[in-house]
């Protein structure tokens, strides 16, 4: 019986496994180091306090109970190509074929000690902690006396001008403006300050120009001031420095760059410059038919030669395509080449305005928004979460207000700073 | 302007301080170290991964955004009697009428060591700390192949047998039964130990024995044991100590005591055994009529003599009763001594079960239950929390699932460990 592992259970692995339900006499191991599949295009709905962390992620076991595979929660450490094993932190697990998922983190060029003063959004964890800086600085500045104390608490920089960036940058104009604004008595949130860093020419880059110019008209009603070809020199508790100017600022966040998971460094194989395993046209590593890398995870080239984005429907393609693959070899038939077939890509600037590119279309506005919504409750795993999402969504709309403005505490401990050091 | 100072905006201070939107020339600051107002009776629900955080949480600003309070996050530290001032980490607050509503939090009898093998239940962290040990001790019995090994992960000791210790071995009886059995492949939830620990002769003193006795008969129903007259001497990473017997558990969970919030020890005046402040009939500290206790930080004689329990309906009156004081002496009338209406108490059992007294009425099983879901939704502050969580309900009424199974680390920074020691 073939052994048929998957590392990681995001879009790629997941959608892998639910290939793999047609296949007959496989033992199939996914290995994912959380115990749940994370719906990332609307993490930032997390940071921004409008969903809770439960809306957009669902149990892998309960996404996987129908079909074959057995689900491990383990953090996997390395491949070991020649014997063909995972070696995780709960043992090995021997492979004929294996699907490498593992995403990506973000990353800092270089400057990794920024992370404390500028966290990037890639999990949970740091969606929470987003969150909190987010409405502590608020609350803080409601406490404030001195202006220019205040002026610090009630400054947001988001370095980054890609979707994320935008979308963060957003939502935050947003919050000040309409649901902040009538439940602070001595500071008047409208006076927040919220600035999008981008150091290239224009925020976007990879959608059209003139949906980006909207893009940047709809950024500036909410309050939020692009600066492009700004360069960010130094991050400090302080602010950000951009160029030679210094900007305080109490929250900054990191939407800049990314690195592809380190696993990938344990294969021994070629890798571009952020860490991403250069994969042949089936998506294998070189010499190793059985060892296919998708998603974030994997360099792999579109028809026009450049890399293609991490991003969902790349993701989600490569992990059908690669179930499909080993189907094909367990049948006896030959493999072809991945190919991506672009749908298109979306970005949202705060409650009701989006940007969009669908199947050759090109939607601004509140019609993009509305694509946007149902594109997303769509993907949405897991029926519950949809009907959550949505009252969720429908109400916030009605109302201006957010569901989860909740900062909470990371210690849960009472007594521990007094027994347990 | 008189000032009026209210510490702490659980159900006793976020009830004075809306009773207090008609007063008119006063200023009103309500001072909490959350930015939320949390909901306890549910917050079982969150440590046994049914609702999310936010769902059982709203933010206090939203909460008095209409009417004249103003609202500080800031950690109060201790209280001037002599000088009428509330010192916080963020400054002093000087007052005319102080509300001092700080609850209270659980206890160990002198062995606070325990804790770090048994958390307590009264803040969210600490829920969702339990959610995370429960869902990962489920995870580490999937992986583990020793059975002695697996048997320890797959035990569950709830230690105390009031309401909330009831309802957390209840929900976890019922989870291992119906939501994850499907879900594991290695191992068989249904194989899963639940122990009810109650050093005293039964379970849920303050409900009629009958009621009790149905309530533990339905508890064996979800294959939880119920020890009484146990006492734990001794918690360790291995399990418990009950008497001279050895349990080995990797999951323990406190709901044996409560101690009243340290704050009332700055106070100078007489306290019970549980830290809490003996107050007059009128709710005031002995020669300070201008202070009012109230909540589980409040010593009051009940009709019996005894001291009112620490329970929602309680402190909601008391926060009410001292509002109306205050407002009394404003308007120059006279003080009246506080009466406790009771209007009955509450415990569910699982997802279908509870026993209840309500006016009077003994009632179990699922009518009760139909009678403790009213209840609590009507009570759950914020039209949209409602919503929400009779969708959650209702959704895992019908599948048996859970909607936040989720475990979420603590640790947001991704390079931490590198750069950041």
């Amino acid at each position: 019986m073939k052994k048929i592992v998957i590392v990681g259970a995001g879009f790629a692995g997941l959608n892998a496994a639910r290939c793999m339900r047609k296949f007959k006499d496989v033992d199939i191991t996914v290995i994912d180091r959380e115990n749940h599949h994370l719906f990332q295009p609307l993490l930032y709905q997390v940071a921004m306090a409008a969903l809770s962390p439960a809306e957009i992620a669902a149990p892998i076991r309960s996404l996987l109970s129908r079909g074959n595979a057995r689900v491990i929660k383990a953090s996997a450490e390395r491949i070991d190509l020649a014997s063909k094993r995972v070696v995780t932190d709960s043992g090995e697990f021997p492979y004929d074929y294996l699907l490498l998922a593992c995403g990506a983190q973000h990353a800092y060029f270089g400057h990794e000690e920024w992370e404390a003063h500028a966290p990037g959004l890639k999990n949970l964890p740091q969606a929470t902690e987003i969150r909190r800086r987010v409405l502590e600085a608020f609350e803080a500045a409601e406490r404030e006396s001195n202006p220019d104390t205040r002026r610090r608490h009630l400054t947001f920089v988001v370095v980054g001008g890609g979707p994320t960036g935008v979308e963060l940058a957003g939502a935050i104009g947003e919050m000040s403006r309409y649901t902040l604004a009538r439940d602070f008595r001595a500071i008047d949130p409208r006076q927040t300050r919220v600035m999008l860093v981008e150091a290239g020419p224009r925020i976007l880059p990879s959608f059209d120009a003139k949906l980006a110019a909207r893009a940047m008209r709809d950024l500036e009603s909410l309050g939020v001031q692009v600066w492009t070809a700004a360069r960010v020199t130094n991050v400090s508790s302080e602010g950000v420095v951009i160029g030679n100017e210094q900007i305080n600022a109490s929250t900054v966040l990191w939407a800049a760059g990314v690195r592809a998971a380190d696993i990938g460094r344990t294969l021994g194989v070629p890798l571009d410059s952020v860490g991403r395993v250069v994969v042949n046209p089936d998506l294998t590593v070189p010499d190793h038919p059985e060892v296919f890398i998708t998603g974030d995870l994997a360099h792999s080239a579109g028809e026009d030669g450049k890399p293609l984005p991490g991003v969902a429907l790349v993701a989600m393609q490569q992990g059908v395509y690669a179930a499909d693959m080993i189907h094909n070899d367990l049948r006896g038939r030959a493999r072809t080449p991945f190919r991506y077939r672009n749908l298109g890509q979306l970005a949202t600037i705060g409650r009701s305005r989006a940007i969009c590119e669908i199947f050759g279309f090109k939607l601004s506005g509140w019609m993009a928004w509305w694509v946007w919504l149902l594109v997303h409750i769509y993907r949405l795993s897991g029926f519950r979460n949809r009907v959550i999402v949505l009252v969720q969504w429908a109400w916030s709309y009605m109302t201006f207000t957010r569901g989860a403005r909740l900062i909470v505490g990371k210690e849960w401990r009472a007594y521990s700073k007094d027994v347990n050091p």
